[in-house]
């Protein structure tokens, strides 16, 4: 053993990139400081069970902490990063400095609206716990009022939801939506029929799914239909309001009355990711995402990673790697073998991405899966969906409860998990009218 | 089969009482309006596990229009009814009025800072589901903070944690508190030690659980002091502020540094109580619950029913019921027999609660049960505590999911229903330093 200081990795960002880079190096002769602002490491692409009340937010989050509780070499701080200080090597946070050795940034992605950042009080996006209760709480909501409003004119505004973005978020969404509304709550209601509620899925490419074959985005398509879902491709988002959303059909413009959007469409990376590219001079695309080198570096700076939704890398099509979980799985392994195998002396040939597929689901058994020659589509494609998210849940107790959870509402269609909580819509999101505001109230009665 | 119009009855709280009611009414020829500012039924006597990290807001929680799905005779509404007619029958809801032949309400109570509404900031009480999960925040962020504050004085600040008040839901807030300092979290942090924690509960009065006989009340203080906390009796709350607690010991004042209240002390009942009085002439108690005559209704209005924690109801004992859900419970199901009979051209005798004994928890294996003559303590209490609860859960699918949690919980100590969430504290409770400020922002990193 050496005496020489332990090697000092700190990690920004719990997601799956930081949080298995950090595991990955539990056996490695370094210190390490994951750092993140929240206290949970969250399983975003079940994000939308949440927002639709199939799920409890805890079921799909983990205490980082519990996580690497028995990872000697492992501490975590809740907090944020605030500055990067490459020549000295250390970030800030919370007012003091924190020396590295190595630096991981993984600090993610949130949505973004082109240019049009006055568009997420009407259109709330889903990356966060926050984001998929408040989501959910809107759905839920734009139901009760429809119960009690006369204006049958007013009631189909309340009652149709626009899901922006046709890729695997916005799918599963109007997936999900749509069976709330035909199934699950369709006999809750005395004055109003859940399932007359609109839904529509806009699409700005010219299928849903794009990044699949054609065949699969349009098993997908016919699935969202048979479920009522109104899916509209080639169709831009032109503005969003209080209560409406404008689409652009080619130059053609229609006003779609609805106070009920969900942004799916676009994503940026963490503001980090400037602030990095400021002082280290790398380059960045337009979805602020840093161009990094073949081992996942600052070109010029070995010792800075950057992962995940916040790297853009080249892969062998030439097309930057999409952000996705497995993405961010293997970066964070590959960051972590490159630091224990420089520890050692030596290095690794670039990262190389094994893409094992992709699949989305539609509703409560369909599915589109691409493995490359293996395509599925249907009931056998959604069984593997449900095994492989279910596997890849983190702790094992989240497994159990969410297998509970799922088979409970497959036979029964039920969503129990749908409060409306929450003290009122955020400030910056509220848009709400005086008839909504009363229903947000908290004072406990 | 009559053809004259339904009875309309009308009833204000979706909690053990307005439910019992509607449920119990399911055959009759009526109509029910049920109205809620909550779309969920909430399971209050375990908001403490969902405060504690153990249990999910959905796990105690279910949506009332499921709860009624299948009930042709009630419609449910949400939002705030404002206004009571009592003259011309009929309640101000969101605007309207809505008429009623019979009304019933049970709106509840909150928690009472015995004229000291100022505290309620610094000293948050537990009766919604964004009360337990503010105070799981300031739990969690407690050790966060405590984690990386080098200075020991502030650390002990941080780690002291104070519950005002022994009855029920102050013993098993303490109880549970001191099993996640010592069990579940302990070896999570790299610098505290989280078992340092300090955990004093405080009673005015000369035992805990003063509702029981004195046996199980020193058995239950047993029981709380084996896990650590330090029980304070015949101790009054005499200020509380941002950093501290000031206990009175019958004339001697002590100031307690401490950033971590909770408030489990006293309730009052909702608002509606004194615009009812106001309007009736009916009397008021000190915990501003109406007193009611012995078929549950005001003194000269039989037509309102007045249930649960709102209604005062001298027993044989000349002492009010205590505000628990078996005494709601019970006195929704006789309002709902008394409407039916009252249909018929007949009458009920006066309401009779019948005591079937009271039981707390403290901890992951210990509890008090007192049936009168039966008293329990220890393990086998709890188990009883356990199956009581358990059958209680209003939905099957709670009842399940709740099993495999407390299973999974019971062998692991497990707590992973522990996130920190929402964008801040709600502005009037915030206190937060700015140190603390930078845990809670919401922008998705």
């Amino acid at each position: 053993m050496s005496t020489s200081p332990a090697h000092r990795i700190v990690i920004v960002g719990g997601g799956f990139a930081g949080l298995n880079a950090a595991r990955a190096l539990r056996k490695a002769a370094v210190q390490i400081t994951l750092i993140d602002r929240r206290n949970f490491h969250l399983f975003q692409p079940l994000l939308y069970q949440v927002a639709t009340g199939m799920l409890s937010p805890a079921n799909i989050a983990a205490p980082l902490r519990w996580l690497v509780e028995r990872q000697a070499n492992c501490e975590v701080l809740l907090g944020e990063v605030t500055g990067i200080d490459v020549e000295h090597r250390a970030i800030s946070f919370n007012g003091a400095q924190i020396e590295y050795d190595t630096l991981i940034v993984a600090a993610g992605a949130r949505h973004s609206y082109f240019g049009h950042p006055e568009w997420e009080r009407y259109a709330p996006g889903l990356k966060t716990i926050e984001d998929a209760t408040e989501i959910r709480r809107r759905i839920l909501i734009a139901f009760e009022l429809a119960e009690r409003e006369p204006d049958l004119e007013r009631r189909r505004t309340l009652l149709t939801f626009v899901i922006v973005g046709g890729g695997p978020t916005g799918v599963e969404m109007a997936g999900a939506m749509a069976e709330i509304a035909r199934f699950s709550i369709r006999h809750e209601f005395r004055h109003i029929d859940p399932s007359d509620a609109q839904i529509l899925l806009i699409e700005a490419g010219p299928r849903v799914l794009l990044a699949y074959p054609p065949d699969l985005s349009a098993k997908a398509q016919q699935s969202l239909e048979r479920l009522g879902v109104t899916v509209r491709t080639n169709a831009m988002v032109a503005g969003v309001g209080a209560d409406h959303v404008t689409i652009d059909w080619g130059g053609v413009r229609e006003e779609l009355p609805t106070q009920n959007v969900v942004w799916a469409a676009g994503v940026e990376a963490s503001p980090l990711a400037r602030i990095l590219a400021g002082s280290t001079g790398a380059e960045i695309d337009r979805a602020g995402r840093i161009h990094v080198t073949q081992d996942l570096t600052l070109p010029g700076h070995p010792e800075i990673f950057v992962l995940g939704d916040m790297a853009s890398y080249q892969h062998q099509t030439g097309k930057p790697l999409p952000g996705v979980a497995p993405v961010a799985i293997q970066q964070g392994r590959f960051a972590a073998r490159l630091i224990a195998s420089r520890l050692r002396g030596r290095g690794l040939p670039k990262f190389r991405y094994r893409d094992y597929g992709n699949m989305a689901t539609i509703g409560r058994s369909a599915a589109v899966a691409d493995f490359g020659k293996l395509r599925f589509s249907g009931f056998f494609a959604w069984m593997l969906w449900l095994v492989v998210h279910l596997m890849n849940l983190v702790s094992f107790r989240n497994r159990l409860l969410v297998l509970v959870q799922w088979g409970w509402n497959y036979f029964t269609y039920d969503r129990s998990a749908r409060l409306i909580t929450g003290p009122s819509a955020p400030a910056d999101r509220s848009r709400d009218p005086p008839a909504r505001a009363d229903l947000t109230k908290t004072a406990a009665e």
